[in-house]
């Protein structure tokens, strides 16, 4: 069963809250995300997110992400070819949701602890 | 395929963000909030949402929400039994995260619009 609706879809309504979570609300879009957020660019940096994300989730989110216009991949390396994953604008616009997704986690779910990398100083 | 983890599945990670998203991070369980939010009280009145959500998704998103202490849901008629349905203040911190999505839809992804009932005077 997909979860996600096939590229070119309608919108279910025009609503930016049904929107947004139909291009970034499942439950690993947004720690993709969260992992370019902290730095991670490469496929094996965001493989290797605590969450162990199955790799073919990985590489259809970072598509979907693509396609989007919210990540953008670059070629650093061309035999094997290996792209290095990076937040455009549109991407970057989402810290907004993670830091209130965070926050609200923070407060409401025990025992859970924000990444290093976030906290601030 | 389950998309959600079950009823006491240990968390993926202590990343605030990851458990949030276990518990309110489909495409679903946001939009049902945002509902709550809107003054719908009613199975009735949340099956009604623009996005025609099924309404074994509705039945189920209830279910997580109230067992994870994010809506309390109230019996207002015995026979048959109905119930109205209500947002905890754990549930209304939620709206902070919704906030930030409708803000990055808007923003985003062009033809939203906010529901009048969220447009400020």
């Amino acid at each position: 069963m997909r979860q996600r609706p096939s590229r070119g879809a309608a919108p279910r309504s025009s609503c930016p809250v049904a929107c947004a979570l139909d291009v970034a609300g499942d439950r690993w879009t947004l720690l993709v995300v969260r992992d370019l957020l902290r730095g991670r660019r490469t496929y094996g940096e965001l493989a290797a997110a605590p969450e162990k994300i199955p790799t073919n989730i990985l590489a259809d989110r970072l598509r979907r992400l693509e396609e989007g216009g919210m990540v953008r991949a670059d070629l650093y390396q061309k035999r094997p070819a290996r792209y290095a994953y990076s937040l455009t604008e549109k991407g970057l616009g989402l810290k907004e949701v993670l830091t209130a997704l965070a926050r609200w986690g923070t407060r409401n779910l025990p025992g859970t602890r924000v990444f290093p990398e976030f906290r601030r100083a």
